[in-house]
């Protein structure tokens, strides 16, 4: 596992959040980059629930993942994966259809698909009591289903999106497991198995328990206990 | 102005859409990015209204820009804007603090901010009439006000995003001037100017001028008086 209190790139993270939020925050993204291409990483962890204010000057959003590499700090889990597959050399060369591929599907996942996940999962989980949620949840389901409908077709028989696994997929399938409804997925076959193909990988398992494994000791109830 | 019939380069755009849409389609991201670069492109353009089935292929939603630089095809804004500054050498250097300003500029753009950019246009306008639209803009509205504030933070007294203008500007304030109240945007002075700053380059203008000079000899009324 490439967690190493010594190495140059350092992920934040979160130290605890609630459990439907376990296993879904995005430092998973950068973690599994370093996984699957080796790179060593350390851990710098803050608070979700007391946000420091002096975390928006990482992250102006206050949000995780924010990676610092040496001098060098970047901010939204998608420019991270890019800087940590440019680091580990693992971006086709430029002017490849090869790299082009890796981030047009890339961004494919953070402003084509993840936008209407997003906005699903607050329909369905955070304002689910909110008066307009069941409202917008039909035709918000149908455009998703639409743009599921087509990544199917564009994934067609082949493992991943790009040729070779890449940050794309790494994108693409942490965005679809967040997916709150399992029939949702279920209905694109293909993409279920997609999913599954991806985080059966043993470098996002890996980058699972690393996210996973500091909440039993951040846990506010068990401090809480023990104060 | 680049456009070049004999260049490698070409942009897909539409060849007409509603009035509301013109100056809005996201051709005008790539243009201005090649307007800004010096880089010569030619058009190739599809129809909105019958969206070609074929076109699928090249664009998994059908949604316009697609950008073929000659064997090599790339969809998504972000993703265009990626591939024409690395092939005009105006991405800064791997590994520099400058590109990786510019990524997470980018991906923040396209992955913090226009979500919910894109669902406010949604709610006052597409679906203004559906039930859940008034009941969803107030929360929405606060959510893309929060949003918006932090950027002017953290924009500050600079000019640009990310130290000298880049694709992230280009992306940036194009999102930003979709916005359709005008409300929305003059509540952050910084952010108004910074647009307004954005929009008065010579280089978007030439970029609005092109995308808007098809729609006139499209206008499918004015076809069908000629019919």
């Amino acid at each position: 596992m490439p967690i190493d209190p010594t190495a140059e790139l350092e992920i934040t993270a979160f130290e605890w959040v609630p459990r439907f939020a376990q296993g879904q925050v995005r430092d998973l993204r950068p973690r599994w980059a370093c996984e699957e291409y080796g790179l060593p990483y350390k851990v710098r962890l803050v608070s979700a629930i007391e946000r420091p204010e002096w975390y928006f000057q990482d992250q102006p959003w206050g949000q995780v993942p924010f990676v610092r590499d040496g001098e060098v700090g970047i901010f939204e889990s998608g420019a991270t994966l890019i800087h940590i597959a440019e680091k580990a050399g693992a971006l086709p060369p430029v002017g490849s259809q090869e790299r082009a591929s890796v981030l047009s599907w890339l961004l494919a996942a953070f402003n084509s698909i993840e936008p209407f996940v997003m906005e699903f999962v607050n329909c369905a989980v955070f304002s689910r009591t909110e008066d307009w949620a069941p409202l917008r949840q039909p035709s918000l389901l149908e455009t998703l289903h639409g743009r599921l409908s087509r990544l199917e077709t564009a994934l067609g028989d082949r493992a991943w999106l790009a040729g070779a696994f890449s940050i794309a997929d790494i994108a693409m399938a942490s965005i679809l497991r967040a997916l709150p409804d399992p029939a949702v997925l279920a209905a694109h076959a293909a993409l279920a198995a997609y999913v599954e193909r991806a985080t059966t990988r043993p470098a996002f398992q890996r980058a699972l328990a690393a996210q996973l494994a500091p909440f039993a000791e951040h846990d506010p109830s068990k401090q809480k206990e023990g104060a």
